[in-house]
């Protein structure tokens, strides 16, 4: 196995000792720079520690820049990596820093270090490393049709059950405009009840709860929908990433990558 | 094919390409002018754009009255279409802007207006064109029995808990009357919890823990049973019209139509 | 079959036209007498329509009264049927209005007045008319030793962690008591959240935070055990009640009653 | 059957008629010993009640501490028991007691008494009390994989979510630092929505709708995931504890303890 072959199991997969290491060290240092970015948020920390937040986010950006190029150097499509989702979130999640050496002034500064913020969405990156993660990524995408159909009854229903709340309710109670009544079905529908707009005459009372208890009837067919399939097609998972396509929704005991041909 | 078998086809159907473009154009149609009725309803927004807003909705109205004068012209029997819940939701989508004409002084016009919202109800028509959608409408009607039991048991256990913390609570704590009191017990038995009412003396937050912790307890049953039905009896769909009479929940490999033996 | 045994398939069985169509306007009936109870309770109707009220209540009590004679009549061990949960209940919900008449004075009758509202348990006979209702009635018992479990598990963490939050964020920030912090964890871990206590410091609300998300992942399991005993034993139901002592739990096909050994 | 063996049966096992009375009264004691624990907490109780409350303390610590010592004394490898988990609660839930014997000054006297708070963690040991307890909590080990990954993937989706919802409403509507935002994240998306954070601009009520109808559509495939395992894999419950080293997750039929071969 050439060097390249083995930084490619070390980088990429996490069947190897050396890949698992390497992952873990990772997931640590992704953990540790999105704390450190939401600590920067609060005011008070972030005037008392300015200075350490300031060396710890230069050692991550240069710690992700080298795996940034590393997974470029390494494998065989490095333009079908960086244009996929998660190389624009690593090339996102470094650039800010970058960006605030040649950026002068207060308010473009500002909206530079805003931008740190998407760093965020690194820690999407952990659901690879996790083996059942794929089951449930699976799991979602088996789902994923009736998920949609689920959501966009929601969606129909809070739309209709909102433009009939502010016929009834109106302006006056809280209720000032057809998108904010869908806002306030959707709170409703979705049992979570901020509270912060709720019916207050006797008809919009009533309705409401009429909605309350039909959503949460029919709330249990879509689950039991998802269920019944997962019961009958139980999803799988695997690990294996192909070395050539970067390629991970393979079956178990695939012996070549389905979507180029190369050998896992 | 004659042409009336062709447009039947278009407009009923989703199984061709033809088909299936004019569904989106009408999908498309339906959520934009769903989308202007709404935005009509913020202030800010309607005295900026009110001129864009009346052309946009003649159009609509225009485009809306020719596809059901098309839909009234090929089916072979048009009162059932006309006095179906679709029929009579696309003529009420249609009338209130031609209504609008006739119509003199500012608070009759006031009241054609609001009638238009009731086109909010038309985005039911989507629920139509999602394959899946029918197989949720099918698991939907085989559970309904149990849902109602399910509906059924909220209402009783929310009678009698709502009638009971107005009791418990009084008038002095916000729990008005009884039907209030019962609005507050399915805004907890559901989980929703505004806020807006809530327990204040010690006897009476021990009464809802115990609503709670029961109500969660028991909810668990119903959801049970739906999931148990949709595994043993899994619902299948299907999406063939008939083009006699518009039935259109036939069963897989159906030749002739269930409802009036009409080939399909 | 002598006069006896029709009018106990009349009232106590639900297979026969006659016995359905008792069913039905004994249901009517029902929420009829509680719907009055429940408007009386609204200061504004009750003042206006007092009298229309009190011919209404003299109609319900009389009725009720029939029934409740004729029952204790027809069974063949009536004190079962007297000492059982519904015949308690079928005689609170007349008694109050007789006592009305002999006592005196405002307050007391205000006492009798309210005893009225234990009427609302009645409603509670409603299950026993629909057939699937048996069924959820047969899941319910079948699961609630697990259901028992889940109700324990929930308590104890509600009581560990109201007790954490008493510490954390203490009477300063609404956490008065540690009674009160349960009812608090209670609102929280049935995702109910009424927002009348809410943690306001930085670690309450991690704490918080944590409870939530804990609670959230823990409690898809004992819906999935109640799911798994559904579906591995899926309940049956039976709408026939024995003649002699109203056990009215048999399996199908039963001939002989399980608890008396009198024929169905 | 020695004298030990015999005392082992009735505090470690639930199989005897014996052990099963011992458990009921230890159940008991530690539930009243906590309720005397959180009335304390009511101050207006506290007041009129202290010398009682005294007394019962010293009553539930002089047993609590008889049956600890019984359990060093009976169990072969006392050690083992001292260390566990149940060991260290069943020692802090008697030490603060003696301690405030020898503890000297009001504020010091504060701290001691506020840690016997940690009884309340005793009441986790009546789960073990519960047959079904042990089957609950093997349905739990068994899928812990996978709420483990379900709660990565609330926390991740929480974390991208409030950094966003930072970055849209900020500060001047409440969501003051990414740490709050994702505490208003994690508490809209378990649909608990206290309302003391929630959002007041158009785009943050959309992206907020999103969030929650995105949320409410997925969370329906883990407890798919869940249910779908415990329907297959159902789990089973034992109540044998092993005399040696009190492993108690033995499976049904074993003769000896799996984990240090002694005869059970």
């Amino acid at each position: 196995m050439s060097l390249r072959e083995k930084l490619h199991e070390i980088i990429f997969e996490a069947d190897t000792p050396a890949g698992k290491a390497f992952d873990i060290i990772l997931l640590l240092a992704i953990l540790l720079s999105v704390g450190v970015v939401m600590l920067e948020s609060v005011d008070d920390i972030n005037k008392r520690y300015e200075h350490a937040f300031d060396v710890l986010e230069w050692s991550f950006t240069i710690l992700f820049t080298l795996e940034y190029i590393l997974r470029i150097l390494i494998i065989n499509k490095p333009l079908k990596y960086i244009f996929s989702f998660y190389g624009i979130i690593d090339l996102l999640s470094i650039l800010p820093t970058y960006m605030g050496i040649f950026v002068k002034g207060t308010s473009s500064l500002m909206i530079v270090r805003s931008l740190r913020l998407l760093r965020v969405f690194r820690v999407l990156k952990l659901t690879r490393y996790l083996g059942e993660g794929n089951q449930l990524w699976v799991a979602l995408l088996q789902s994923r049709r009736k998920i949609l159909v689920f959501l966009f009854v929601v969606l129909t229903a809070s739309m209709i059950m909102g433009t009939l709340m502010f016929m009834i309710e109106g302006p006056e109670h809280g209720f000032t405009s057809i998108p904010r009544s869908i806002y306030w079905a959707i709170v409703t529908l979705t049992t979570v009840g901020y509270g912060d707009i709720s019916p207050s005459t006797a008809i919009g009372q009533f309705f409401a709860s009429v909605i309350m208890v039909l959503g949460y009837g029919i709330i249990a067919v879509p689950t039991g929908i998802v269920t019944a399939e997962l019961v009958n097609n139980p999803p799988t998972s695997n690990t294996q990433v192909c070395r050539n396509c970067a390629e991970d929704q393979h079956v178990d005991g695939a012996t070549y990558c389905h979507s180029c041909g190369h050998l896992l």
